[in-house]
């Protein structure tokens, strides 16, 4: 007998249908004589209805409150679905996220888990109880009640998995699992049997949607293995877990890509301590998300940075930078590029095997594709281009490195 | 500067302009050096919606699941109201039932208020905040998720208001006090300035639809004087108060309906211990609300029991009575009458004036309506007849006692 967490997410649970579809699955699992806590997201479309609602009363509601509205969609899927299971017999209960135990700590919207007693969850688990449990979700050192912001209940099932001592965590969403690229993209994108934390963390955090980077930094950090696989089908999915030495033959487990980016180069700046720091002081002061960022000094004692941002953040990034440049110096010019894409290429076999860089960069040359900026991590290279070049980019990187199959 | 506890119902908060409405009433009260404690039912109609996914989910819901469900519609307009007082510069908060620290016992779907841990309330309070509690919520000992059942926020807005020790407790509702009669059915009723406990309790007993009997009990017991007025203008409402001499003066305080009842009598019961008992038992036990209950012997040694109840549950009460009656004896009969209503004068002046009953009979008589069941109380005299005589009688009546004004 195992101990199970299953996590649904909100299209899993997004109507009466599904939400009975789902008790089945976990009906299912019980008879094989497993035991099932189930983490939930709310009904698909519910949490932006209840933002809409908010956003008609104010356009920059207290984030406080915002957490007290949002929490409410979980907590109707968790009462519907356990309603559901009692429908067909099976002994469950539901428990908000303060029911689970969870804690948490941070901002409000964008909580993180600082810890979980699952005492009363473990007591539901020995009493033979499924457990369904709202995900999202937790309240704060105040009793206040807190959400971890999106990709919220990856992270409350994996914590949860870790609090009770979970055998197994199955993260079910509409995906098989995880795919060596996007399948629109890449029409031979093959699912990916194992994957590595790290690698899981670079792809998530290079633009592949299956997870949010965090919950996979969360699951490295307390070894909990997981699996992401689809609700809607019994295929085996990807198994999310710590390195092994094998793992190491594979150059690139995956290939992944971000649209809709903006470089901004500031070039003329002196090179004197500091004055970076100002520069991305101003930035994150205007909550932009820098990503890459790549510098170097001219030959005249003067400093360059390109960095890439979500192309919907250009015009609150060049307000924030321009009267910062300005006071720095005359010389410093800001100077962008839209409408350009960045490509990754993941793999823990890069730490064992060289000339990645170049098989990559070889690649896209000969289809014509020209390379912006380049940044590199021990198991990731990220390139910008083009966004017209970007699908085919990731066509012929995905070919050059064997993943077609 | 006085603490205010007011509470607004569903159809007050049932939009976003609404809600804007009660957050403008709010400020205006604050702006008077008030200071508020608010507590809200939720948006109109979103608690049935609500009802109706778990009605598609099953035909008899888990109830601990259900309030679970339910919490949620109070959870999201607690939030909004508060949105919306940020949004007009007033420092504000959201408590749900369980951060206000209202624990309670009894059935789930049904709960009572044990008692109010106001500390959290109080604090705020004390910081200037205006409060916004989650009405029809709190916590029963088990830490579960509980609500009160219909009228559950006039509940927890008074035992809130005992809790704070404050100085009056507003209902806010979508008429503008408690009348002499429902005004649909006497056009000539009056607006009642002052109502003690015990007149507005018999009123809502027989039906009044203003406030459930109970929360005036509550109200009673603890001494909690409160104000039933409109949210959408700023007339003054009804004052419930504890009894005063000069009350006595007024023989009748008001005139309440209640249609769609039926009358079961069952007649050849031997005059023995424990019949009463079985059949009384028979319809308890089948959840049939019986409310007058008339009943005497005739010279054979038989009883004849007489009630009323709603016409909806004819079916279960005579199927639960059936094989009752057929176990205790050949002789014992059920007559029925559907389609009849219940009349009923209510006054505490009736302690100390004689022939009430005598005058009542008679306005009726004289307007030709023939009277059946009839049944006392020391400040309320119900009597049942034709449904179709109801609207009429309660006119003559009305008129008989002087409350035309």
């Amino acid at each position: 007998m195992s101990l199970i967490v299953q996590k649904y997410g909100g299209s899993s649970v997004g109507s009466v249908e599904r939400i009975q579809n789902v008790a089945n699955r976990i009906k299912a699992k019980q008879e094989q004589g497993d035991q099932v806590v189930a983490v939930i997201s709310a009904m698909g479309g519910v949490t932006d209805s209840l933002l809409d609602l908010a956003n008609q009363i104010s356009s920059q509601p207290s984030q406080r409150e915002l957490d007290v509205l949002l929490a409410t969609g979980e907590q109707q899927s968790i009462a519907l679905l356990t309603m559901a299971l009692h429908e067909i017999g099976i002994d469950a209960v539901s428990c908000t996220g303060r029911q689970a135990g969870v804690l948490t700590t941070g901002t409000h919207t964008a909580g993180k888990v600082h810890s979980i007693n699952a005492e009363s969850v473990l007591n539901n688990v020995k009493q033979g109880k499924v457990v369904i449990v709202a995900g999202f979700q937790g309240i704060n050192e105040q009793g206040d009640i807190h959400t971890l912001g999106r990709g919220g209940s990856d992270l409350s099932a994996i914590a949860i998995a870790h609090a009770i001592g979970a055998d197994k965590c199955e993260i079910l969403t509409d995906v098989d699992g995880v795919y060596t690229c996007d399948p629109r993209v890449v029409p031979k994108a093959q699912k990916i049997q194992e994957i590595s934390y790290d690698e899981m963390f670079e792809m998530a955090s290079s633009g592949s949607k299956v997870m949010q980077a965090r919950s996979v930094e969360f699951a490295k950090k307390h070894n909990v293995v997981f699996e992401v696989r689809s609700s809607l089908n019994q295929n085996s999915g990807t198994l999310v877990i710590e390195e092994t030495p094998a793992m190491e033959a594979v150059v690139i487990r995956g290939v992944s890509i971000e649209r809709a980016q903006a470089r901004i180069t500031i070039t003329g700046l002196p090179d004197v301590p500091g004055t970076s720091a100002k520069v991305f002081t101003a930035l994150s002061g205007a909550e932009v998300n820098v990503d890459m960022i790549v510098s170097n000094n001219t030959h005249e004692g003067l400093t360059r940075h390109s960095l890439t941002i979500p192309q919907s953040q250009y015009l609150q990034a060049k307000q924030a930078l321009e009267p910062v440049l300005s006071a720095i110096s005359d010389e410093a010019q800001l100077e962008s590029e839209q409408g350009i894409g960045k490509l990754s290429v993941v793999g823990v076999g890069m730490k064992s095997h060289h000339g990645v860089a170049a098989q990559m960069f070889e690649a896209l040359g000969q289809a014509g594709i020209n390379i912006g900026m380049i940044s590199t991590s021990e198991i990731k290279i990220t390139i910008t281009l083009a966004e017209e070049d970007l699908e085919r980019g990731a066509q012929v990187v995905h070919t050059a490195f064997g993943l077609d199959a």
